[in-house]
């Protein structure tokens, strides 16, 4: 028995669209619904055939909908529930894929009685964007992080999880300001300083930027992936978790510091120990199944 | 016409064996002579066989050698010279294939007179290490980069550009400063940044270890890999390039602090901004056929 039968979609990006082909992959036999505020991604998603229907607004969307997953960037996601707030069925669960959990929780006012409404956030992406960007296995093994607010209906709760499970994904369950902490460790902390450092590299002197394009094999180029995510994303991820990542890179500064003073005094040992242990962690994360083993993350070296 | 038929590889872990599998691959006349310090490594490339000799001693290795790579830590450097000077051969090019290259530089007058000293690097690497890490297309499309000191041999430096284009690198010339100025943006403040955030979030009161490497799909991962480099070269590349990686490092920490300032203030259009035009950075990097164009680095989502 499937946890829902009609699931709309709001937002066709590279997430909503990975979820449309990951439901009609696992689950073919519900009826996809979805709809994004550009008509060019609206009509390229027609074009690729992701779903049963696209609706003309959001109200059409989710009209009989038993899940609604908002997969939109996290500063409309307060837009997104009131042009569709009046045609939510009773009974329907609203969810999201947000990467901040607080600030959509905070819209829980917005909800109609009657309607469940469970914050939750697939640990997964790519650094490209748009419908064609997506794939069904974008959230195969990945953690599905689900921030339900006190007293939401266990019943609910458990259709979600199950939902996601189905996608082949792990399923854990935190609340919202314990989730934002994580991931400004595990996601945003990581994309802001990969952010900050290529635009550094990018506006030096005595350094120009065809050098730093030629010689990026060192380790640079690992840093432009995450550089290249979506911009307005980004930017509401780090508007909407301020506090959490503000503390996050406090920490972060102290211990660059401290780095910069080994180099300045040539504290060869403290880099020496560092540098031994960070290599344990990279281990650790193959052993969990989050990242290859392969060299270079598999690159073709051919 | 080949540029060398003996070359002699001190050093044996992941650039120097890589350095042999692709000398084999592409010049497979060419006598092949290496040596380690460690025994066991040497027994491993003997079981490779990736040598026609394995010399017990450096200056056995080097005594009839045409070329002869240094492929150890830039801190050895100069202990490698001194123990297999007595036994250069006079015509002999001694290189190496150090990330940093003023300090290299400042070892010529460890070398005989009549053997030509020309100091290289190879911007090519994995985060393994070890004979069993390397591979013969390693250098591939990579630029190799020389940094004659004035004066050099003009037919010398051309055999050793032949060389490295021989084995598919792309080669630049330019001086040792410049090079040491350009890599600690585009190699050592990465490695430099990434141990760093490594290193804070595996130390966090608020958030496991555990939760770190569950969620680090987020963006963390990607550090990690570079962060698992071999600890000995690269605590020896900061002592060693202390005052580029310095200057570079006050650089980044300016931006980050206008960044960190952006979030306080929530001003999402700096932040927008500057998002916006880093992605430019990777399209170019791929352009230029420095970094795969497939999403995640073409990590296996299956």
């Amino acid at each position: 028995m499937l946890p829902f039968s009609r699931v709309a979609i709001i937002g066709l990006g590279l997430i909503g669209s990975s979820l449309a082909r990951a439901v009609r992959l696992h689950m073919p036999t519900v009826r996809l619904v979805g709809y994004d505020g550009s008509a060019a991604v609206r009509a390229r998603v027609d074009e690729l055939d992701l779903l049963d229907d696209i609706a003309d607004t959001p109200g059409a969307a989710v009209i009989d909908a038993d899940l609604v997953v908002l997969c939109v960037p996290v500063g409309q996601m307060g837009a997104a529930i009131e042009e569709m707030r009046a045609d939510l069925p009773k009974g329907a669960i609203v969810s999201d894929v947000g990467s901040v959990k607080a600030s959509v929780a905070a819209l829980a006012g917005l909800i109609p009685e009657g309607v469940h409404f469970i914050p939750a956030h697939p640990v997964a992406g790519t650094e490209k964007s748009g419908p064609d960007a997506g794939f069904a296995e974008l959230f195969h093994q990945r953690w599905c992080i689900l921030t339900p607010l006190p007293g939401t209906d266990e019943t609910a709760i458990e259709r979600l999880a199950e939902f996601w499970k189905r996608l082949d994904s792990k399923v854990e369950t935190m609340d919202a300001q314990h989730h934002d902490l994580v991931l400004a460790v595990t996601s945003h902390l990581p994309h802001l300083i990969a952010y900050s450092i290529v635009g550094t590299a990018s506006d030096l002197e005595g350094v120009t930027r065809s050098e730093v394009i030629k010689y990026s094999a060192g380790g640079f180029r690992d840093f432009t992936r995450i550089a290249a995510s979506d911009p307005q994303m980004w930017r509401d991820v780090f508007l909407a978790n301020k506090d959490a990542v503000l503390e996050i890179l406090q920490r972060f500064t102290e211990d660059l510091t401290a780095l910069q003073r080994a180099i300045r005094w040539g504290d060869g040992d403290t880099l020496f120990n560092l540098f031994t242990r960070t290599r344990d962690i990279r281990r650790t994360i193959i052993d969990a199944g989050q990242d290859t083993a392969a060299p270079d993350f598999g690159r073709d070296h051919r």
